[in-house]
């Protein structure tokens, strides 16, 4: 290969760049802890197996666990000679305890290695994912049961809709992220599977103990396919498809809490810790991690989208392809984590601004519905009582008259069935109140699921 | 609005044109079905509760269920003037019983209809696909079966790795569709859930009996939160989300396929109901619907990331922009349905080469890990031995000369420790039966692995 | 292949529903007046090159003529047992003038002929996207000069930032599709190429004229490799491409109009052309146009990543996964046309609340850089401006006094350069008046940038 | 804040976290270079403007090309607490200079600095790519001259087709990446904008030279609106699209390099230096640089949607979201100028097996349309030609007898058309040679081809 073709900006000697385009320890050695607790586990193996003697074994875990020390003393420096974290290690093992460290990779393969190693990462990471959430619902459920009776206009199209409290909106939250933790709880199912033992794709000759090796790294299960094991990676895709959901529902919430501190809605205001000024207009409080949040959901489906199509039409069993899955995995890791503990954090620091919220329901015709409803229980046929509101509603808007502002007379002369208790029934904490069918927002239901939601939450431990 | 604006191509009247852009009866009659489903349950409850009277109750059942027999017998036309599916069922049902028609909507809105139509055509189709992948593993698991002795190579980076058996590669795609059959169960979960009653965003002021409706319309949950319950598309993100790790698992065996049936691996042969012949070239024999497959991954992942970025952001409760949810999953229901059950006919009707298969294993150096592993089990240390295998490797190449073929000599003059026993070690059948390691590819394991998975398909019934 | 396979909600035979689903006339007939338009050139072609007889190339083009005129009266009819829109057409056309139809398909194949026809079918409507921008641009142009000095709080991070005009806010958008339009412009540089005469991948062995068809067909250029020629998609990505550009644009805008309706910022009144009411709530006025676009923007991204999907790793030349381009650029180009359209509508028939624009910038803090700046021409470094100006913010947060607002004395003492002509720089209209800027709101820019704007759209004709 | 909320793996204080969480100094540094042009650019006008004096510009100026100096020796050390390269660059300049840094940021915000950063960094890098691209095109042009007559297999659907020439393949390539290339200059318009001057949303009311920087910084064209210059990324999605678009090109010619370094097709081998070993199979020589390239194709996709969906629905002008945007780009940017320098060189020191290649096409029924078209130039409707050649090919296919095997007799059995002349045309090579058509795989053609492209190639410098 001409030399010359790697000039420009490549100062690099060609092949020394080639192969560092080809190495992944720049990244790869985020899993170092596992790739040491992995072969850990193998080499005991192997030597209870006899299928290398105890004595090596022996001085090969012994390595191994000195490596941990320096690995998590901050002492271990990789080189990218050496490519990926299991050749690192190897190399870094060779120094220690001499030739012996090539006994460790009988039996096994990078193909299961990394695979393993892989697993174990995720593995170790979800209950973090989970405990997040826990403590977001948690967060949620607090402030819920604060505001069970702050009163706000719920919307829909962005307009006014119905009056609902503002713990109402906040449960509807809870449910999502419960189902968020749901998936979550599901995505270690097919997480939590041993690969290693499946060797390059085909098994191995050698009489391992898998069951053993699985014990020792606390899996559940095992792979029951060589190929299945090697080439698998469903755990990553549906760890990426359920971020993707969960930012996708912490970007509904941001674009709320953005919307809601602005001048126009004036409804909450964040604390200072998670708001940032301007370098120019002195006067800006921006809500810029809300908005870092629902920026960050691109970056995850950008996550899910890159793995779905680097898996898509490759044979079995292993292709260098796949080195392309942990990247994408590792960065929305640390994206979903850190995104829930800031919500959770804005939460928390929260000022809500009640007299807005509920001034903002007083004198809109977000009570109009009640006004139907009556008609309704009065005998008027739905359709039709939509149509004499209208007309009222309309009416209202042009001479600037809420409908609790209205004369019973001038109610009545658009429906006769119309009388004096409508006032109470168009009051936005009645509209509210009377809404005590299951799920609705009367604050009488939003206490009890309070109560139901924080069971579900303690039944986690 | 100045109609000139809509000039061009546009013939029919502005408002018209802009009405039908809005309109979603072209795609939501789809879900004629359910919407006559949700509406009788509906109106059962609210003669039940006395919302509305028995006899009006009965009236609009009664019409409901004409409306019923008519859609099956194919006799409702819809009028793009009535916007959609909803508004539809109300003019057709007005026209059948009159004004009573119009208590139907009491407690209930488009919102929560929707969302309950969407939900039941859903659940009903999740069995269908969950048939399908049934269907497509009994196939897999008859076909391993028949194959769990025939030797082929197995490949990594696609190039010849180490003998494996067909019937053990077959497996690994059962393996795949078994979590993509438990990621469709977990999938009803999510979307067994009731939201009618959560009316327009806030629940309703009427005594509604959620519970009743929800055991009429078989949902095992309904949602507890209003807002949640008129907001929610997880359940269709989930679809979409599996529906993509399902397309890509039928895109790597679409890909092998499409290979194995080439010219120069020709170790296989679609029947002609799936394969398709060149308007230009009568010698061809296309693997057509192997690729249409592989190209419809592109098109159920453009629908996941679709609706995941429709519903990025949008602020609670209901959005117009939630219109678009249907379109996609409708698409992707009937993509994957049909992509399983082309597989399974593909797969049934294949001829397998098996002779071909073997031959490919007998003149490559794909035995060279047996060599490798048999120097490791004389003690000599893995690297080293890979090492030493390496070099025989490429003089084998160098001279045409496959491990089996050297002399005992050579052999010996690489590595000492060899003994005569290595020819057989070196046949592709001892490679493939000594790897009995749980998950290994031995013609035993294969068979074994064969019993078990057929108990869990039995177990699934 | 048995049949039972099949059973289930499939009733047709199974080979017959094999075969729908590899078909394409569902959905390729929107070709049909491509395929005829591209048939004609060729049998043209083929005569004038004695390829066939020019009587039987008379007889040809009279039968395709002939089918055009059926097309265009609505009396065409397909059948999915022809597959797709080319064997429908020939067996029209045999239909038609008998034996001698067989003669079309010399010296061309599928392959070409079903890229010519999709090549030919964006030539056609790139041009429609284009003049729909220039319609909207015109609007937006028309708009902005009634607004050129219509007031209104400009916004970083949704705060109030500084005030800005509403017509200067317009032209941003006109600048946006300008961008849109050249991108499209360029879109036609790949589409304007023709791939006929490529055969199936090789070119052909006929003596064909290749210029000939170009020019009877209006392409300006033509694929000079056969293998490109068929299996060239880069046309189709980049409409995608462009279109997913222009909807992010319409979704940025929509997120306004639809913010800007609300009840809090009441800027603005959609039309009621544009804008719809609530099946439950009388008193809506949904902006659901601007809904649907916005969330037809997921759409638009999904059919991008659908075909970049698809074509990711296909092997030369063609492939059956091909035929997934179609159904993608179809509904998109649909999609885009619409979107552009339905905005120019909605922007025509906007109402403005002038009053309430201006009024949001009359007791905020949006004049806070002006006072900063102001500092600064006064010699006080712009961080330290910014520091004091942040405090005086503070205070006047605190107690409810905008800048303008506040003693002579008291702003003196935050700063002593402050002197009397300081109120008149804090009125919003000083703040606006003063961006003179090149690309600043100032009213004189804003008319500025009208005229030199319209000018770009008059060269375009 | 509360302080526990934190806990867990996150050490750190929670409000350092916080604010690390919203920091881009971790990435944003690596537009160091051009944050200082852009300022020294700005400093200059400042003075001359006399916004600040000429001396204070000096200082400054000097300032920052001190620290030019230091970043390029790679001494500029960059604080979290500094949070982006904006921030750190004026501590930098202010621990240098001292007060008057403070003067630097006058008319100016991070808005519009950070566009311009930004827009710099793209705009000095889309020449990497051009010139990237065009030494992989010279490189195809070199290698199609010395195979314009190398005969092949060419193939759709992955079945022989009909024969072409290593050459005609090698220009498809050359064809698309031409396209990529035109996007790419394209691309440059609207990177080439400047939008320093916009300051924080609306121009600023300092007496600024925009075109004195422009021309400074070597800009063509300014942003004409403030809005859209802050809030413009456009740019940004060209690039990301156009790589999208190139990663497909290059996954599929690393699909075909894969295959056809396979033991089954053996057309090619890559060098030592673009393949590797296994662990633990000694006798693998992978694919692996085209792999991962085959990989990245899903990363790229991915930051272009990741992208798009960040700016879907942000309201004007800057939202903090918009920060996702340069990771993405930075990526890609590396990802796509390393993609195609690695294929550049596996093409450089490819061995091409013509022998394997020419085999291919002898022993198939790739010559099957050259007797068609025999039959065809004999007055027989394509049609029917089509159907006696399919008769012939089962016959051969059932007897293992090629169309050129086969005795006159035999063929004249089943057309009396054919003459002993047709022995001549079932060679591949004449079925290559005799494709003169306008793109066609002809020898001559190809050299043609050749010369004509180095044209364009040569055009460019």
């Amino acid at each position: 290969m001409s030399d010359k073709l790697w000039g420009g900006r490549f100062t690099a000697k060609a092949s020394e760049w080639v192969d560092e385009f080809g190495a992944s320890i720049h990244f790869d050695q985020k899993m170092a802890a596992e790739d040491l607790e992995g072969s850990i586990a193998h080499a005991k193996m192997l030597g209870k197996q006899a299928i290398i003697s105890s004595d090596e074994s022996a001085q090969i875990v012994a390595g191994l666990e000195s490596l941990q020390q320096e690995l998590t003393a901050g002492n271990l420096t990789f080189d990218v000679k050496n490519e990926d974290i299991h050749m690192n290690m190897e190399a870094l093992l060779t120094e220690k305890i001499g030739a012996v460290a090539g006994k460790l990779h009988t039996a096994r393969s990078r193909n299961d290695q990394v695979a393993t190693d892989f697993h174990l990462w995720v593995k170790h990471r979800l209950p973090h994912v989970m405990s997040a959430l826990t403590d977001l619902q948690s967060e949620l459920l607090s402030l819920a049961d604060k505001h069970a009776g702050t009163i706000m206009s719920g919307y829909t199209h962005l307009q006014h809709a119905q009056p609902i409290t503002y713990g109402h909106y906040l449960l509807a939250y809870f449910n999502m992220f419960q189902r968020d933790y749901e998936r979550f709880e599901f995505n270690q199912k097919h997480t939590d599977i041993l690969p290693l033992g499946a060797a390059a794709l085909a098994g191995t000759t050698f009489p391992i103990d898998r069951e053993f090796v699985a014990d020792e790294l606390g899996f559940s299960d095992i792979y029951h396919n060589s190929l299945d094991a090697v080439s698998d990676r469903d755990f990553a895709l549906e760890f990426l498809g359920n971020a993707s959901i969960l930012m996708m529902h912490l970007s509904r919430m941001a674009e709320e809490l953005i919307l809601w501190s602005s001048y126009e809605f004036n409804y909450i205001e964040l604390s200072d810790d998670f708001s940032t000024g301007s370098s120019i207009m002195p006067q800006k409080k921006n809500a810029d991690f809300a908005e870092l949040v629902r920026g960050k959901t691109g970056r995850t489906y950008g996550s899910l989208l890159a793995l779905l199509t680097t898996m898509k039409s490759l044979p079995l069993a292993y292709n260098k392809d796949m080195q392309e899955d942990k990247e994408q995995v590792f960065d929305v890791m640390d994206t979903v984590i850190a995104s829930v503990k800031i919500f959770t954090g804005m939460l928390n620091g929260l000022t809500v601004h009640e007299g807005q919220m509920l001034a903002a329901t007083q004198d809109d015709f977000s009570n109009a519905t009640e006004l139907a409803d009556y008609l309704a229980t009065k005998g008027v046929p739905f359709r039709k009582a939509h149509a004499i509101v209208g007309q009222l509603v309309l009416k209202g808007i042009q001479t600037h008259t809420p409908l609790q502002k209205m004369t019973l007379t001038d109610l009545q002369a658009a429906a006769p069935q119309i009388e004096a208790d409508i006032y109470q029934i168009l009051a936005s904490e009645t509209a509210v109140n009377r809404r005590t069918s299951l799920g609705g927002t009367a604050v009488t239901n939003v206490k009890k699921e309070v109560t139901r939601n924080y069971k579900i939450l303690e039944e986690r431990q």
